[in-house]
């Protein structure tokens, strides 16, 4: 059991009375339990994770837990997408309802944005609403998914199409915790916390531009105020738009022609990081074509996410696979998509640009270019 | 088409930005389209009803709604409890994404408490949350289930286990939609009426003695009053406790016997007014064992569901089986059950009880009694 270290910074999500307090630190997992009795009622917790996380950070996740006096029990299912489903719903509110949770208990999202995404979901639906928190271990979580709220599961037309706004109580980050992410999934979480600085921050992005190397290399002294700055973008734009209704969808950049590649590969051997990345790229490149950025902006993104070693190149689909896959369903390609366009390092605003703007004719795509 | 009649009331739920109003009239479904523009910015509605209730009343509301200027389809799923499942839910998703569903769309629910909460959990969680409206055509409905925001469905571990707080745009109710109405089913919905009149309004259970029936003979004159003050009642109580952290609780009168003979019946046989009403009778008389509520206050009540030919003995399963079934998990056979117990004719208040005391060993149940 570690102390947690003088540094740990601490993010508030201003909400009202669905407020709740960000704690970002390295080593502070023991810190877990007091926390959680601090800014929620319960008096029993279910701590929902993936086998790889279980085994090395839920027995100490659980020891503090318990220690602070909370019933504990522990839920698994198996890693990936697709247990982010109905079905996998459904079996977690059986076991949760057989073990006899009530309205008094907590639901504890240890792991990445599936476990966060499906706990969350669980936690907003059962008995109408329980209590939740998140204790992200991916970067991708840490830096995005576990703030706003989103929760969602996946059904046959598409991912998270199914969901709820449900803010939790508390989101506990632990730094440490990366040491035992594989370096891929780092790099892919590590997209977002670039798309945060490429949106909001040039001053984050300078950051990353100087010291990628120890942040790879996870030093506590860059990590953490790395983190608690990536947090406090998401937390800043979530206050003023929870729902969704406009400056939240900044967020998405990247995410229009990412969501594209993702559906594209089917979601086979491509992160979400990694589909963002390239999106980006795109995005960046378009809005200096369109006139939109400041020259130079595209070459400085498009760097910094080759240095991180994300893919920066749209894959080799067809451009009609790509409009499809714009337009969602066929009857839209007349529909304009809000698109996330760059302005400057540090800026970027929605343009309503058609399918065919977004990808004109004559494109070039893939590995050709 | 009819046009509103002079007598349509108005009572609205005071929620802040998330209140709404709830129409109460009589041949006023033809104004259904109109209203809902005036309170959802929906451009397309999707009207999710069964079929005893889409053959007559499904085509007058669509067309209002497409007179008012909106693109209509509807949604038909299998009458009773069995559609609300999650099952079912997911077979809604898929059809209103495959007819590319939106978040400018609205779900209107018309029919009876399954329709109504099965709508609303699909519109809860459906994209996170699309616009829901609710035109109740059952007396349940329209007194009870339609007002509030519960939404929900069952799981294999008992009903409504899982849902979501979620509050329509708007309540529609044309009380002409009654006379299609099979009576056993007017009967059980008069149940939750008589529950109102009990716990909150001694004037409403004197109109109830005094008009019974022309209630029943769905005479406007009392209906429409009748109808508004339920409603009022119902969003007094949503209005100060939506989440049921205190007042709402008391809504639950005669439920904590109700569900239990309902679970104990396994759904078979038993309205759930009904279930409810022999819930009441129990509870008043035990209220009235307990010294909580004024003498007299049983009779009075007995005599009122009896009129309304409501059950008012709780059938003969064994006191073992109410217990079971009273404790939901046998683990909690030790914790106090939030009883409402009746003060009197219009008043009631929750008493922490033990399984053991709401049931006391030698209580006579059933026919023997």
């Amino acid at each position: 059991m570690s102390a947690p270290s003088p540094s740990t910074l601490t993010v508030r999500v201003e909400l009202g009375e669905r407020g709740y307090p960000i704690h970002i630190g390295h080593g502070t997992l023991a810190g877990l339990g007091p926390a959680l009795k601090q800014h929620t009622r319960a008096s029993r917790a279910f701590v929902l994770t993936v086998p790889p996380v279980a085994k090395r950070w839920a027995p100490p996740a659980q020891r503090s837990l318990a220690a602070a006096g909370l019933r504990v029990e522990r839920l698994v299912v198996p890693d990936g997408e697709r247990s982010k489903s109905l079905r996998q719903a459904e079996r977690l509110y059986d076991a949760l309802l057989a073990a006899g949770a009530d309205r008094s208990c907590v639901i504890v999202a240890l792991g990445g944005g599936v476990v966060g995404d499906l706990a969350g979901f669980v936690a907003a639906t059962l008995l109408r609403g329980v209590d939740f928190v998140q204790v992200p271990t991916t970067l991708l979580a840490m830096v995005d998914s576990s703030v706003g709220g989103k929760t969602g599961v996946n059904v046959k037309r598409g991912k998270n199409l199914v969901g709820a706004f449900h803010q939790p109580k508390l989101v506990w980050i632990d730094a440490a915790t990366l040491k035992t992410l594989p370096r891929r999934e780092l790099l892919a979480g590590l997209a977002e916390g670039i798309k945060h600085a490429a949106i909001r921050d040039a001053r984050l992005f300078a950051l990353l531009e100087r010291e990628l190397e120890r942040l790879l290399a996870l030093d506590p002294e860059v990590m953490l105020p790395f983190l608690a700055q990536n947090c406090a973008i998401k937390a800043g734009v979530v206050s003023r738009d929870e729902r969704e209704a406009g400056e939240r969808m900044l967020l998405n950049f990247g995410h229009t022609l990412g969501h594209a590649i993702e559906a594209l590969s089917r979601y086979r051997g491509v992160l979400h990081g990694e589909a963002v990345a390239m999106g980006m790229a795109f995005a960046a490149r378009r809005s200096e074509e369109l006139g939109l950025a400041a020259p130079g902006s595209a070459v400085r993104l498009v760097a910094m996410l080759a240095r991180a070693g994300l893919p920066t190149e749209l894959p080799a689909f067809s451009r009609r696979a790509y409009l499809d896959a714009l337009s969602a369903d066929k009857k839209k390609r007349d529909e304009r998509i809000r698109f996330v366009a760059l302005r400057a390092i540090g800026r970027a605003e929605t343009v309503p640009l058609l399918p065919e703007e977004i990808l004109p004719p004559g494109e070039r795509r893939g590995a050709k270019r």
